[in-house]
Parts: C-alpha cells; structure tokens; sequence
C-alpha cells in the first residue's frame, strides 16, 4: 500500500489476485487484415472483460488489497464510468461499499451499471466542477479511501495484466508481438502494459492511441513534459476525456513509448462498425481508437511485412444509438 | 471421400485440417448468470468466427479434402447464409471456385460477404422453387461438386472441431461440461458436436434448442422419426429455416440428444440483447437461441447448482436494423 513505483513484480501479484475472477479475455486474430497487410493482426478483446472494459482489472487489484485489511471504510472512486463500474462491481465481490463521482452526461449504460452493483453516485458538473477536488470532498466526509482511475501504482499494476495475457497467449502459439497499439486516456493501461510487454518483449513497439482534441499524451510525449487539453467534451470518446497525462503514469510512458497517434471521430466510428460487422464484437467509442488507427495504417511508418500487431480494444460500455451511428456511416475496407 | 458415419478420427482430422485456418473461438464465462444459478455457466462464441459463424469449420474441413485430390471442378453449395459464406471463403483461400444457391430473401450483408469472397450467387424462390432441385441442377450443368450444409461426413466432422475446443478448454481449467445446448437447423453442428463431447464426456447432457415453429428436430426426437416444418420462412432465426432434419443427422443425435429445446423469438430477441449489453458480442437470431434457453431456464428439469453448462452462440451474422429491434425490447434480467 506504500509501494511507489511500478515493477514486474507487482504485475504478477496483481494476476494471482485476478485469478478466478477477471475473465482472460481472447486474443482473437484479424484473418483479412492480416492477408492485406502481409503480416500477423490481432486484437486483444478487453471489451469483453467483466464490466465491459479493462478497468476491472486494476480496480480489484486495488480494491482486493484494501479488503484484505480493512472491510469497513468506504471506498471512493472518481471516473466517466468504467472506472466506476471496475470499482462498483469489485466493491460488491469483496463485499466493501462504493461511492462513485461521476460527470454529469455520463453515458446512462454507465451510470445504470454503478448502480446495478450497489454503487452510490454522486453527479458533478464537468463543465464548471472540478471532479478531483468534489472527490476529495466526498472521500474527506465519508473518512473513505480513495481509488484514483489511473494515478494509482496498484490500479497500473492491475491493467498491466493485460500485457501478461497477450505475452502468454502469443508465446504459447510461438509467436511475440513486434507492435502493439493501446487506448489511452490518463495513461494507466498503457503505463501498465509497457512494463508487462517490455519486461518479456524490449523490442516490441508500443504505442499510444487517442481521439484528436484529447491527444494530451501524444502533445505531452513530444513536448517531453505533462501539456493539457483545451476542451473537456465535445468527443464521442467519452472514456478517453481526460484534461492531461498522470504524474505516475506520464514518466514511465515517456520511456516505453514509441509513438502517440491520434485517430478523429469519424475514424473511431468506422473502427466501431469494423468491429461489429467484421468481428462481431460490440466496442464502445473509447474502446476502438487503437483498432482505428491499425485500420487507418497509421503503423505505416514503423510497421513492416511478416510482422505482428495487436490492438487493444479496451471497452465495450456503448448505447445502441451511439453504435447504430457508427453503423449508418460505415464504408467496408473490402467490398 | 468415400466416408460412411462420423467417428471421432473424422473430427480429430478435421481440427488438424483447420489448425491455422479456423479461429479457436473463446470461452466466455458468464459471471453475473453463474452467480444467480450458483452454476458455472458459459458461452462458446463461434460467432467471433472466420466468416462470422461455425459454418467455416465444416466447409474448409469438406473443401480441404476436394483441394487435395481437384483443383479444377467448381463447387456447388445450397444455403440461406452462413454455410454460403463458409463455402465462399474456404474456396478462396484453397483457390476453388464457388457456386452458391441462395434464397432470394437471405440478409443482404450475408449474400454481399458471399461476393466479396468470390462466390457466385445463384437465386431461387424460397416458397416456390425447391432448394435442392436448384443445386442438383447447377451441380449438373457445372459438374460441380456438392457440399451440403449439414447432411454431409466431411461437414459435421468439421463442425465436430467446435466440441474439440469445448473439451480442451475446460479440460485446461480442471473442468467438464455437465449441459451443453446447440442452436440447431438441419443438426451438423449438434452431430458434430455430440461425437466429439461425448467422446470425452459420455455423462455430458446435450439440447438442441430450435425457434418455435420450426423446432422440426425437437418434434422428430419425440416422434422418433423425421417430421417436417409446416412454415418455410416468417420466423427471425433466418439462419434456422430447414424443413425437416437430416438423413444423416438425425439417427446420430437420436443417440445423444437429452431434448430438443424450442424458444420464441421474443426470447431469442431478448438473448441477442443480453449478448450485447451483458458479454459485448454481436449474435445474429440464429445463433441467439441456445443462449436463451439457457436465460430462459429452459435447463431447470435437468440443471443441478455447481454444474457446468455451455451455451453455443452460432452465428452473428446480422443487420445493424434486426439486432436494433431487439435492443428496443430488451427487459434487463438484473437492473
């Protein structure tokens, strides 16, 4: 709970911790991609972890320390809602209380979700609130213990089990990763595979991926300092609107980092019809930036034939008339 | 080629002739409906599929054997959609040409992905012309080599692979299944699929589970003799509408099958809802039905809590408008 930094081996610990109850989401190949491009295409379906997205994972890794010491206090969570619903539906398996600080015009599959598992919502105002400092106030009342969505070493040591599975699940069939592409926002997944896959794989690629006007990671990785965003909406990537990269998670993405690409709204919803008509999979906005930028050959510069590439599809939390947007717009690669 | 029956080696072949073609599709735990049955419940996704259904597996293991011995003769298949697209893509990838016969009412993105595979679409009349007829004659004017959808050796051997992997990978985690339901038409798949389970796990319990209306197979199980459909179409399962079971199918799963299980479209509606917002995974109604029967609790005369049951997802192959139906419908099971 001191622990400052964030090591392989808290990675592992993590994935004891995670044994039995985060699902091992697949791997699942991309056969046509791979036939045009010439290489080995992947992606990894985090959409279809419990919860819907990756961020169950770090949130009952945190949550499962907490509990083993202390089942009483309240915990508090800040977060658009997958966040929230990792932290909800891990508070109710473990049996501790949550309460959840969520923007206003969050998506209600969201807000429904918290709530499903017993978690109580407390609405700000994104646009004139400050989420951190109503956090604080709610975590100052409640003497509650507070769960970052991404600043967190026990949340990055959670996601970075992602980046595990994908070492295992390509070593197994003989293979590794030479690239992969992952979805970020504050930058705690992409913190926590970087050193999950650099551990095993110093050679692989990594990279960032972000919708354009929220692309803090990518500014701030060229910049080599922490910039922030101008807008705070105004995206349909509502789990990627974060105003700017973490403290802890920033300087471990600067080292790990190849690139941060940035992809627009229209490219992430033809990512989301991809999704669905070609991989039947259901991704929410967020959830699709990396497979669009794949789509969108934006790898061109790095990326050469014979080649593997995964890309992480981190969530799936999306509501039938967002997706069904996405759709009507959709423009197949192959006819 | 000359193949009387379906032994084990036939399905054991044939997952060595799929290896590195066909997708080792997922097994999804189903957390939340585990917990309220105090079973083990999963799904196993051939929906996530090459081609977006089962029908792959049985087509390339038919196709593979024909490329073998002849390049040169075209091959003819009948199909309302998934065993088309299976056929038309296995051809491409053996370099084979492929004729299909169609009704002139199958969804549009199956007769489009047929093209785009390369397959030649041949029309018939659903209510007024006879499907088999068609293909006899296509067969003739081409000397053509026939693949049937179900009733053919080579077929269900390769659907067989699907209970292979049901086997591997619960085996991998120190379990079995105790139930496993199979959305059924013509039965290759349940064919396929009871050889290879019961092989392995001869107590296993196995259902099929057809729409209402067409539940040809669940009504020829308890008459202990083939009956036929009254209908031929106007039920949503488009992927379901066989007139009657196979010849070749149906003594095998007279031998297997504890019941024939019938749902409603309502019900199927509503599972391809909860694959949606509950697992994030696209069904099409076809491929729906034997996850509703499982929500359903269809099960509850043969289910014991602490048993294992696996749902079969078929297919998801859909139009963006017909899973958007079934979305508005959608009555949370736990809110």
């Amino acid at each position: 709970m001191t622990q400052s930094g964030l090591a392989i081996s808290d990675i592992l610990e993590a994935q004891k911790r995670l044994q039995g109850q985060a699902i091992v989401t697949p791997l699942l190949p991309l056969p046509l991609l791979s036939e045009d491009y010439a290489g080995s295409f992947w992606v990894k379906a985090e959409n279809l972890q419990r919860t819907g997205s990756f961020k169950f994972r770090g949130a009952y890794n945190a949550l499962k320390q907490i509990a083993d010491q202390d089942q009483k206090t309240p915990i508090v969570a800040a977060s658009s809602g997958n966040h929230a619903q990792g932290i909800a539906e891990a508070a109710r398996l473990l049996g501790l209380k949550a309460h959840i600080v969520m923007p206003h015009d969050a998506p209600e599959v969201k807000v429904n979700r918290v709530r499903r598992s017993g978690g109580i919502v407390h609405c700000y105002d994104r646009h004139h609130e400050d989420r951190n400092s109503i956090a604080q106030k709610v975590k100052n009342e409640l003497e509650a213990h507070y769960v970052a969505p991404f600043d967190d070493w026990r949340v990055m040591a959670g996601q970075g089990t992602a980046g595990l599975d994908i070492v295992e699940q390509l070593s197994s069939i003989g293979k590794k990763a030479d690239h992969v592409l992952i979805c970020c926002s504050g930058g705690g997944l992409s913190a926590g595979m970087a050193v999950a896959l650099h551990h095993h794989w110093p050679n692989c690629r990594l990279y960032t991926v972000e919708p354009e006007g929220f692309d803090d990671m990518a500014r701030s990785l060229k910049a080599g300092k922490r910039v922030r965003n101008e807008k705070t909406s105004g995206y349909i990537c509502d789990a990627l609107l974060i105003p700017e990269p973490g403290e802890k998670t920033f300087p471990i993405l600067q080292k790990h980092i190849t690139a941060g690409l940035t992809v627009s709204d229209e490219e992430t919803r033809q990512a989301m019809a991809y999704a669905f008509h070609e991989c039947k999979l259901v991704l929410e906005p967020g959830g699709a930036v990396a497979l669009a930028a794949l789509l969108q050959n934006k790898l061109a510069d790095w990326f050469k034939p014979g080649e593997s590439v995964v890309a992480v599809l981190s969530g799936g939390n999306v509501a039938p008339s967002v997706l069904g947007e996405a759709l009507e717009s959709y423009l197949p690669l192959r006819e």
